[in-house]
Parts: C-alpha cells; sequence; structure tokens
C-alpha cells in the first residue's frame, strides 16, 4: 500500500506533467559530406537537446531521441535513433512522428546546406580558389508543423545578433506553438557549453530562463510546454 | 652504480633511436570557419599523430604536438599546442621547427580550402542554391620542407585511389623525406578506427606495415624514420 501511494504521488501531474506523452526531440549538429573525407558541420554539442530529452523523459513521456554525430551518453529509458545528416534526421523525424507524437522539439543545428554533390573519391586540389555549390537542406521544423497530424512543435533559434525579432518571425513562420531564443554571441553560454540563457516565446506570452545549467533550463522548458500544450 | 648502468641501458640507441632529437608532429582535422557557427572540417581522429608522439617521447625525443580540435589525451611528457584553423597550425608549425626540431612529422588532415570571408554574423538562408567561395589553405609540408634549415620531413597520404602513386608523387614534389601512405576506403581502418595497414616511402625503399594497431605501426616508424634521418 505505501508503495503505491509512492508511485501514485510520483505520477500526480505537478512533478510528472507530460505523463503518457509520447515526445520526438532532435539533438547535435548535422555532417553534410563534401567528400569520404572532408564535410560540412557546426559547433552543436548536443547538450541541451540530451537534457531535455532527459527532462521530458522525467516528467513521465516516452522519448524519442534522433541525434547527430555527438559524444554524450544517452540518458536512461531515452530511445536515440542516431543519424549523420539532415536529409536522414528529416527521414528519422517523419517517422517517429508517424508513428504516434505529442510534442517535436527541434534543438537539432540542422546545416542549411548541403553540398550539391558527393564526390565519391576525394577532391584533389587543382586551383588557388573555388566555388564549393551548396544546396538548401529539407527544414525539418516546418516540415513537421506543416502535417495535418502536427504535434505540438517547439523550435530553437541560435542566432548572434536581434535574437528577439530573428525567434519570433521564425516562430510564426514555419507555425511553431513556441521558440526557444538563445543568443550565442555571449561568452560561456550555448554551444558546447554546459550553461545556458534562453529566453522561450509562445503566441501569448514570453519567459526568460537562466543563466543556469542546460538541465535546469531543460527541466523548467518541458514544464512550460506542457502547460502550452495542455493549453493547445 | 646500479642505476647508472639501467639507465645507460635505457639510452642505447637501439631501444632510444632518437634520443636528444627534436621532434615536431602536426594531428588532427583542422577546422576552418564559415561563420560563427558553421565549418568546414574532416574525419580525422588525431590517434595516428598521437600515437607517434607517444612512440617519438618513448624513444627519446623532445616532441611538440601541435594539434587541432581532437578528444584525445595529450601523451605523457608531450608539449601540446592546439590550433583550429590550417593558418593557425602552419603559424604554429614554422615557431616549433624556429625553435629547433630534427624531425618534421605532419599527420595533420589539414583542410586544403578555407572559406574566403568568415561571416562575422550567422548567414541567413536567402536562396535554393549557393556557392561557398574557397580559397587555398597555405602548404604545410612544403613550406617546411622547403625551409633552407628544413628538418627530415616526414609527410601522410591519405588517399582514396592510386594510393602508390599519388603518395610518391606528392613525396617528390613536396621534397619530403618520406611519406606513409594508407588507404581510407579499406572498411575498419583509418580515420577514427585504432587500426591502420600503411606503406612507408622513401627515396630509396619502401615498407609496408601493419594491419595493426596504430600504436604499433607508430613504434615502427619512429624506428624507420630515425634510420633514415641517419642517414640523410
Amino acid at each position: 500500500v505505501l508503495a503505491g501511494l509512492i508511485l501514485d504521488s510520483e505520477a500526480e501531474p505537478a512533478s510528472r506533467p507530460l505523463a503518457g506523452k509520447r515526445v520526438v526531440i532532435t539533438a547535435g549538429p548535422t555532417r553534410e559530406a563534401i567528400d569520404p573525407v572532408r564535410y560540412i558541420s557546426n559547433h552543436s554539442s548536443g547538450k541541451m537537446g540530451y537534457a531535455i530529452a532527459r527532462a521530458a523523459e522525467r516528467a513521465g513521456a516516452r522519448v524519442v531521441l534522433i541525434s547527430g554525430p555527438v559524444s554524450l551518453t544517452a540518458p536512461d529509458n531515452v530511445e536515440v535513433r542516431p543519424v549523420q545528416t539532415a536529409s536522414e534526421m528529416l527521414a528519422a523525424s517523419e517517422k517517429a512522428v508517424a508513428e504516434g507524437c505529442d510534442l517535436f522539439v527541434a534543438t537539432a543545428a540542422v546545416a542549411d546546406y548541403r553540398p550539391e554533390n558527393r564526390a565519391g573519391d576525394k577532391i584533389k586540389k587543382t586551383s588557388e580558389t573555388m566555388a564549393l555549390p551548396l544546396v538548401r537542406n529539407p527544414d525539418i521544423l516546418a516540415t513537421i508543423a506543416g502535417r495535418e497530424d502536427a504535434p505540438f512543435t517547439v523550435g530553437f533559434a541560435a542566432e548572434t545578433s536581434d535574437v528577439a525579432r530573428y525567434a519570433t518571425d521564425k516562430m510564426h513562420r514555419k507555425k511553431l506553438n513556441m521558440i526557444v531564443a538563445n543568443d550565442v554571441s555571449v561568452a560561456g553560454l550555448g554551444f558546447n557549453s554546459d550553461d545556458n540563457a534562453v529566453t522561450v516565446f509562445w503566441p501569448e506570452g514570453q519567459e526568460s530562463i537562466g543563466p543556469d545549467s542546460k538541465q535546469a533550463i531543460a527541466d523548467r522548458l518541458v514544464v512550460l510546454m506542457a502547460e502550452q500544450n495542455d493549453r493547445a
């Protein structure tokens, strides 16, 4: 009986606001191959996405974490699906959403462009200058938010200037339910750091969180996502 | 007296073929910034360079290891000088060689090209396609081998086809004393692997080493380098 009481207590809405929900999270960078040796990538460590996956699992959700190449350990009870490129991340995201998804949280720093052609052999140096032809990658966030069965969709905006304006523009343009903006130009915060400071925007409000550890920020984000999802 | 004998024994040429020599090694990838967030890099783990640094130190050399961004621990008694870009790696190499260098071993996978302009702010997506303007990076190996006071210079060739021909061409063109060729297209060997198989070329001979651990290959490479340096 005591065990039952404790379990009930742990399952109460206040402490497990995502109980029974299915959450899909993208995290880390993508890598876009130029040839078998070279690639384009970015400085995303994946820490924010992994922290949100941990927070969402603790909040009671069943979590699928679609992860680019990072050097992080999978959180307990989270299903990690590793990918390399933006195209692979989109395919994995559509599959996971089709399997059933209440909240989609896109923390990944997806490469906007990929090399037009992936060379089969290593490219030889021939000239002093060259132009690498790039093509736009699919927009994972807009694709998921634009589905008929779109889940509550949360985007991230890593900007170096005019953060609030770019972030809210992105939220409205891509039809997101929420966007989390951080300024990567602040030293010691953001990419590769364990700490962060963010401002969360949703259509009817906003809230600033931090500076604090990424895990503390993730815990608060999960509460805000659950609240706004319940209202949606 | 006994301690003296042991020290003499450890210092004998057969077991410490680089005793008293100064060795400069480059290792890892370089990262070339596109903007504050994005970069071009490659799959080099730095393991081969770190293994050679360890082997050279054990062989009695004073070792400076100029390292791009890797997730490896510095070998004992090796001075690591971290760099990011090819230009930084060249500057650090010229400085280390000017300080005194008997052998220069270039294992780093240096980016051949860098973006022509590093954007101060994150580049905004504007069009479906774009061409990223690239310019050639300095040739670190040829620069060091072309110095009046050039040390014994060892290059590496990571090729995906026609390995022997490209490697020996590179040795003669860049006036190297030795080149180590491996075929990165062989599954399970080379980049990011703990094992490797290489063929070493010098003007008067060649030797194949492995498949074996990178450390075992590094130990044999150091013996070959010391032998050919003594003859040079």
